[in-house]
């Protein structure tokens, strides 16, 4: 199910009370859930009007969207910062998994009621996931062209289906409904899959 | 949660019992779900007292444990007669791949009730799970070493790391519990997935 919702944004003056919306609903979704509250909930912690809220945000899923987008680019900052500086393509690719699952499991399951948003976005795509997808995707490329152009990896198969392959086999370790069911060993399992999508990589 | 339960056969007369018991159990779960079904809902719907249901099974898992094995080995016959006759070790992957995700999709959704117990059985790592589990990897090792034998496959990495690679790449799309959010392009996934596979087993 593909949720379009218009930009939640209302124009630039009003950006301190968008985030001060944003930091409370955070805060009380990751206290009693998301799929529990209601815009009316909202308004009543954050002591403004639902009037009010629905001048910055069309639906509780748009403050959604802001909060997810949030937590989604904290794991896109963690992933390029991990891959800085390394020396090859397949190192980069190491590093890449190995952050994105770190990164993950962190966010989405040390406070379970982040979970909470993340399993609600990721089950219904939203666009923040959506974009969250795309910019992987895009990473992964980057380091297939590089390991490509450096003669690491083989030049055989059509470079958007080992992207595509690649994103996943990756997945079942970044979607959090999927995750929860590896969370125990995700991280050596990992490693594993890492080495066999590298495998597949070689000239 | 790995739970121990004894074998539930309580000696070879009182087969056919045991059977009308699971057959009448089956039925059962497939209209009212597993989880929300009682071993004394189980005695009313057939007829038979609760003290004479616990005469053959210890507990609902019991029952259900049976009925899970027989859904697995169906899986698990498709599965061999898929690969029957595959000309190469490449081909027998892709059949066994191929008929996995198929049967699995067939079996655990076109009945959501069946998916009930297959969910709490993946979830709670029953011995049926358990068993098929080592089945599968037998299997992966099997057309492994025969790849091996024939120089279709690479020899270099170690054969137990390489079985479990591709065990934990394949169980997304075997696991009901996470294949349940692959459903849509579980097949098509899984042919790109059996690809990078290959690609990675390449000599």
């Amino acid at each position: 199910m593909n949720q379009k919702i218009s930009p939640p944004s209302r124009g630039p003056v009003d950006h301190d009370v968008r985030n001060q919306i944003v930091e409370a609903a955070a805060e009380h979704f990751s206290r009693y859930g998301y799929e529990k509250t209601t815009v009316s909930d909202l308004a009543k912690a954050i002591g403004f009007s639902k009037a009010y809220i629905y001048k910055f945000f069309d639906s509780k899923q748009a403050i959604g969207e802001v909060i997810c987008s949030n937590t989604l680019l904290k794991i896109t900052t963690t992933i390029n910062e991990s891959m800085d500086g390394a020396p090859t393509a397949s190192e980069r690719f190491r590093r890449m998994f190995k952050s994105a699952i770190g990164a993950s499991v962190q966010l989405f399951f040390q406070d379970r009621k982040l979970y909470d948003i993340a399993a609600a976005a990721a089950g219904e795509n939203w666009n923040s996931v959506a974009n969250y997808d795309l910019k992987l995707k895009q990473t992964i490329l980057d380091v297939l062209q590089e390991g490509r152009a450096s003669g690491e990896f083989e030049r055989k198969t059509p470079i958007d289906e080992t992207v595509n392959a690649i994103y996943f086999v990756m997945k079942p370790y970044l979607n959090p409904l999927l995750l929860q069911h590896n969370l125990d060993r995700a991280e050596d399992t990992g490693v594993m899959i890492v080495n066999l999508i590298l495998r597949s990589l070689a000239p």
